[in-house]
């Protein structure tokens, strides 16, 4: 056994635990250290021959196992944990090293890191990584920023234990500088509250629209996932329908509380968006559903309130709707993943980063949890025109549109009559029209901006800048 | 001439000028100060026949012309400006002196702004202050927050300068310590915002599916001026849907470019719900739709997609279409207000706020940009029920929906057909019927974030914290 590691892992909890056995698996020399010793002795007791692991018990050894340049994985908590770790390991590094965080860290956090840590001469390389436990074990998708440099020291080991992609890729990428990768794993997250808020919709529908039970939904995901949208969330989707309560009985769906939980990079997500000054109205509603759903004093409040009959549907008309209904999610599907994109798009300008947004795709096709098939249509998307504006300008993706947008619509507008909520179809749908509009109302805003705060507008035919003096003979003054 | 002044204002840009001038006109001997004197001068040699003005062209002679307790207006750009006014000026004042921020500052600001002066002996009262130029002159709502005892001091001067409501009370009342009166005021904002981004939907489906004439739609608005909606936007609406182009002869609404524009408060009002778990969807569109309409080559890139035919209209049936987008933009404003209710109730709750709900209603009775009859029933909703859950299940306003709700379902339905985005009705109609809805899609989210994420999940039959076992037995676990 080696003497010296090729890379370190600290912070042992079942993300780090696994993502150690995963280098140690591929082939590395992995070191390996917890705060609480108790925890590196039970890796290796229970995985130690897997493959090579130099367990330390403090930092100093920890430090002094590691190959120069050293490459030091930290996988704790993100905010206050992940700076200790930093402030315990920085002094022991030497210039050149490398510190991976692989938490779920705010993309400012990871600017404001890399930032201070590049004074010292330590490359920080804050790196989102998607898959849940399994995906650390057996192959996650990994979105390293920081340095070019230390992506060439790191890179190949990435590589090696990311996910691989149906045409055997690795799902990991040098994404940006800084905060890119942190940045990206955020928007990742972003879309996949929306992507399953879509699908709730798509159940909610077929549930009490088309009368199917949650086993025939089941059946009706597993067979929309053999098509366009074949998806880990679908095939999860159709687990969780097709299982049944083992106490009561019943569907296990119903027994489930109907409060979705959230950690909080929806919600940076959409928070970032707006300061950016990105529309991104379906992960937005995902995240309002997924709070609204916790209200439990609203929902009381708002539950006798009037709202019309539900109809029940004949079952060939059912059929057809669920087929109104996979049109409908498609749609919505590519809405949300173009807002998502556009973010991408908008982030990389605002901070200098610059991402190449086929590869953000490519990196998503495994390993994460919005791997899809789609997603190689939205690398290839990219590749075709790498200065495309919105996706759903795309090709495909707007002859798909064409093509769903009638029964899109008509999902919607049946949605509204029978009292169901839709909220990320019918924002999808809207945002769709909004962009495709000849004329917004927004020009009626902005005159009203100018009555009352005097905010100034612009003309359609001329250039400059314009008030009108509402109060006054309201004549038009050039202002610019 | 009094060689004391009861109150002093800080800069002299056309709010502070105005607000001076206000104070001087009910009475008050007012100090004026302005960092550059000539605004100073000019205040006094236009204005200086309306009252009793003290001119002063040091920071030192201003503060030495106050009387005690010193009560100083501070009129001048949120950020950095305001941190310096308060720096230049504090050194100047002893203990129980009192600042009041009129500015647009962010709640947070004027929270850290209150805690420093509090140290320092000092009142700090964040304002926010609506109504415009205008209304600074002729009376605005005012929102002060800060200690119970500087409203003391200040309240009377307050409410001699403020709006008064139609039953002549004032519209200013303590809103709550610290920065409760900012985040009030960020509230108002993004109701505003969401207001007008509804206006502009009836106004767009008014044009597009009824084929109004802009003039024609000021006539509609108009009427309904006169009814429930009568509200000083939906005056500025009509004002500005009548008006003509001297230029062009064309509708002014035509000729204003299609671009609205934003301040940033919207943006905060939404930024802010995310961080307090509100769903405020409503005003999260508005935010969404003016950015969206300034993104100039994602409209263009999406300018040829594919899209319903528009259909005309028969005029009857135009009538009819109308009477229902009154009641479609009555009921998603009562949703929009709710939302905007529910997060104020959020803010005193998470920043220890006394607030009274109906009392903020009061206030924006008049001098604001949202006045309108409708803030007299949310007043009454929260004085015969402080507790009320949601302004949703008032007694009148669930009514009301209850008898909106057809209409509002057949013009989001309608709005979908022809292709009309409406984001804002559909947001709110999605809200609604997911508040009142029985079971949400929530379920199936949870349980996907249990599936994928060992989120865990509750039941509904009884107590406890679970997670199934879904790679093994699935079996399921109580872990709490």
């Amino acid at each position: 056994m080696s003497t010296s590691a090729d890379i370190g892992v600290t912070g042992l909890a079942v993300m780090g635990r696994n993502l150690a056995r995963n280098f140690a698996r591929s082939g590395y020399t992995v070191a390996v250290h917890n705060r609480t010793p108790a925890k590196t002795r039970a890796l290796i007791e229970e995985f130690g021959d897997e493959g090579a692991f130099l367990p330390a018990e403090s930092p100093a050894d920890f430090v002094a196992s590691l190959e120069r340049p050293r490459r030091l994985v930290v996988m704790v908590k993100a905010g206050e944990p992940t700076d200790a770790v930093i402030a315990e390991f920085a002094p022991l590094l030497e210039e050149g090293d490398v510190i991976i965080d692989g938490g779920n860290a705010h993309f400012a956090d990871t600017r404001r890191r890399e930032r201070e840590l590049r004074d010292r001469g330590i490359h920080f390389v804050g790196a989102g990584i998607s898959g849940g436990e399994e995906g650390a074990l057996h192959g996650p998708s990994i979105m390293p920023g920081g340095s070019a440099e230390s992506y060439a020291s790191l890179g190949p080991m990435l590589e090696s234990v990311a996910a691989k992609a149906d045409d055997g890729a690795p799902c990991t990428t040098h994404v940006g500088t800084d905060g890119a990768g942190h940045f990206v794993k955020m928007v990742h997250n972003g879309i996949e509250y929306a992507d399953m808020q879509l699908i709730g919709e798509a159940y909610h529908l077929l549930r009490d629209v088309a009368g199917y039970s949650p086993a025939q939904i089941a059946e009706v995901f597993r067979t929309w996932n053999s098509g366009r949208l074949d998806s880990y969330l679908m095939e999860v989707s159709a687990e969780v329908l097709s299982h049944t309560d083992a106490e009561t009985g019943a569907p296990f769906v119903d027994v489930v509380a109907d409060r979705a939980e959230q950690k909080g990079t929806g919600r940076w997500t959409v928070q970032t968006a707006l300061e950016l000054g990105v529309p991104v109205s379906g992960i937005a509603e995902a995240v309002f559903a997924r709070s609204l759903s916790g209200h439990a004093d609203l929902r009381a409040a708002a539950a006798g309130l009037p709202g019309p009959r539900a109809e029940a549907m004949a079952s060939d008309a059912a059929g057809h709707f669920a087929d109104q209904v996979e049109q409908a999610l498609y749609a919505s599907k590519i809405v949300a993943y173009s807002q998502g994109w556009n973010m991408i798009q908008a982030g990389a300008q605002e901070y200098g980063w610059d991402i190449d947004l086929g590869a953000v795709a490519a990196i998503w096709r495994g390993g994460c949890i919005i791997r899809a098939v789609f997603l190689d249509h939205i690398r290839s998307a990219y590749a075709s025109d790498p200065d495309l504006a919105t996706l759903i300008a795309d090709e495909r993706f707007s002859a798909e549109i064409g093509r769903a947008q009638g029964d899109w619509r008509a999902v919607v507008a049946t949605a509204t009559r029978h009292g169901i909520p839709t909220p990320g179809f019918s924002a999808a749908l809207a945002y769709y029209d909004a962009l495709r509009a000849g004329r917004l109302p927004a020009a009626l805003t902005q005159a009203q901006r100018d009555f009352f705060g005097a905010h100034t507008y612009r003309r359609t035919d001329r250039d400059g800048v314009f008030h009108t003096l509402w109060g006054g003979d309201r004549s038009e003054q050039y202002t610019e």
